[in-house]
């Protein structure tokens, strides 16, 4: 298996090139050109791989398959989302699609038949990038796509999704398309899209949840005043009320202990202008936990003690939440599977939670799930400057190999 | 006297029609055929009034004049700058230029000629709205102005200043130009500008002093991070370093006494997306004190505690001071004439600093200078919903005319 590293790269390499853009990053948007290439490209080189089934559902996820000899109606799978964003790198989800398929090639030739069926799937869509819409694929796999939320949603060239999706050769699922019932457990490879790992000089990380999230929009409302000539006490600042709450709910972040995460990543204020007290301010603020109790308590709390600073400030607030997606827990019969290959194979491994979304949170929620991250140089993703060491890639493609032959073939 | 008030708006509004705006605001700029079609008209009305003298000088500060009878060789000014920002309003400079006309009438038409000769001056820029260049007027009087600085400058659409100036016939002063030496005092009124008058319901203001201004731009250089994948710990979060440094320097300059006022009015942080962790955050501040001691010791904290707060957050933090401008007092005997003239006619008034600059002080810099503030309705200015009563017109006229007699027939 020496030079399995290499042939994850080389695969990633070649998956990207059906998407490269002008700038050298990948950009492959939900039925876009560059999109239909890849998912045709895929479905070659798996039936090249002569993977007992190769097929496409409603909207456009391809699978690939190994039929199992003895449960034919279970079903093991692998695999992520294809899409990336706006000129993305070539890891962020096209990875665990990489790895999938490079492990099913790995059983096929040293184990032949497993027991169980195994399938990878190369998902039509997670990141929402073209349409205001997420989770396209592993949605459609259960079911659980609302035709209504979709219809008429136009991308940024005000193309219609229907007409993009129809100009793919896909369509929506009717009544009469069954939900799929088989799939017993879902393991997802993926870049970990954050420093931990690398910080901590893990090569792997078990997930064993994915965060729960809420996010807000501040909107404070003062006076806007002219800097010279209006005294400290006759001032209803917008920025400096919003300076002292921003570093109130970041400062009492820091204290809590990890996993919880809030972030102000966008500001805007009015007039915005050096010799003029803002009168507005706009920021937004995203907060993350693994635990909904604690996710609410931060947040209920930091709203609280922000009303008593505006206030104290004769400065008006409203605070919208417009996010609250609760936790997901990884399933513990799965994380203990890749845990224990970890231990067999002495991988130096963390169990660690995501903070970002990911299909496995969906998934989860119909199938045993959980996830292998493999480390991100720099924390970097959603950029040209994704990396992960070719070691670490293989690592990844090791533990799904072993971990699906304990799901499969046993 | 009665109808002076209404004297007084009628004659904004006359000047006011020479430049009003497609939004029903007035914008002159300099040397624009507004500008020039207003100092014409004010040539011709001072005229039409008999002034002794009607003059322009090199740039285009137009002078009415009385002539002395004792003091040939002693001027006492009074005026403002005719030149307004984009889109201002009717009475910001152009308040003092319609006080120095009506006061000239009574004075002349009352007591007939002064022993000093006085003149009134509608000053050619102040505010630097077409050009990068401010006190453009009151700098050419004492010869202050350097070629160098102005040539080549151009307009926003690309007219040079020195063409914009030679068309409206106007030339730079040559070393056979003299220099005024016989302005003896200067009085400016103008409108406050601020909310202090008004909140606090005086009728009058008296500057005793124009503030220091230092003005700085901060720059902290963080690092741009997952919101959800990076723990607190791992974090360079410029915008939470500024919010912890803006909170301290308001919060301080809140606690420091009047006239203190520090002002943070422009912010623009990199990337400017909610789910990322800041990497940059660049904002400016403005801070103003009468007491250039108490300027410098503030600012020197406040940049001192500012590196310690970045240095504590891991962000590097670069702070350009790029102004510097020392407070200027008005002179002594001048405020106590418009003191005691206050006193004698009973008038409601304050003795304050200015916040905003203004043409008085750099005249201040040459000959004993002082100020009249009259109320800005909600502190507004530069904007077409300036408004002064019609009561504080007058009572800031009054006591223009009471000054002047005090100092030029006495």
């Amino acid at each position: 298996m020496g030079n399995l590293g290499q042939e994850v790269e080389i695969m990633l390499d070649w998956i990207a090139n059906f998407a490269k853009d002008s700038t050298g990053g990948v950009t492959r948007l939900l039925y876009s050109k560059e999109w239909l290439n890849t998912q045709q490209g895929l479905e070659s080189k798996m039936k090249e791989l002569e993977f007992d089934k190769v097929y496409y559902d409603e909207v456009g996820n391809v699978f690939g398959r190994l039929e199992g000899s003895s449960f034919k109606n279970e079903t093991i799978l692998t695999g992520s989302h294809v899409d990336t964003v706006k000129n993305g790198g070539i890891y962020d989800g096209q990875y665990g699609i990489v790895a999938g398929i490079l492990a099913l090639k790995y059983l096929k030739e040293k184990y032949g038949q497993p027991l169980r069926n195994i399938e990878v799937v190369s998902m039509a869509e997670e990141e929402g990038s073209r349409f205001p819409y997420v989770f396209l694929g592993v949605k459609n796999i259960f079911n659980m796509i609302e035709k209504e939320d979709l219809i008429g949603k136009t991308d940024t060239e005000g193309i219609k999704f229907e007409c993009a999706m129809r100009k793919s050769g896909f369509r929506f699922k009717t009544d009469d398309d069954p939900k799929r019932q088989d799939i017993k457990a879902f393991i997802e490879a993926h870049i970990e899209q954050g420093n931990v790992l690398e910080l901590e000089k893990k090569d792997i990380g078990v997930v064993s949840s994915i965060v729960g999230q809420r996010r807000f929009i501040f909107e404070l409302s003062g006076q806007s005043n002219h800097a010279g000539t209006t005294p400290m006490k006759y001032r209803k600042d917008t920025l400096y009320t919003s300076s002292l709450i921003i570093s109130n709910i970041v400062g009492k972040a820091r204290k809590y202990s990890d996993p919880l995460v809030a972030t102000v990543g966008k500001i805007d204020i009015t007039p915005n202008t050096s010799n003029v007290v803002p009168g507005k301010t706009i920021f937004t603020l995203d907060v993350r936990h693994t635990n909904k109790g604690i996710l609410k308590e931060f947040t209920d709390m930091i709203c609280e003690d922000s009303k008593k600073i505006a206030k104290e400030n004769d400065v008006e607030i409203d605070i919208n939440m417009w996010m609250d997606e609760d936790p997901v827990p990884m399933d513990e019969k799965i994380v203990n599977v890749l845990k224990e290959q970890c231990n067999k194979e002495n991988v130096n491994y963390k169990i660690m939670h995501s903070g970002a979304g990911h299909d496995s949170q969906i998934m989860a929620q119909f199938v045993p799930t959980a996830m292998i991250f493999v480390p991100s140089k720099d924390g970097i993703s959603h950029s040209p400057l994704e990396y992960t060491e070719t070691k670490h890639l293989e690592e990844g493609v090791n533990l799904l190999i072993n971990s699906l032959y304990e799901l499969a073939y046993k």
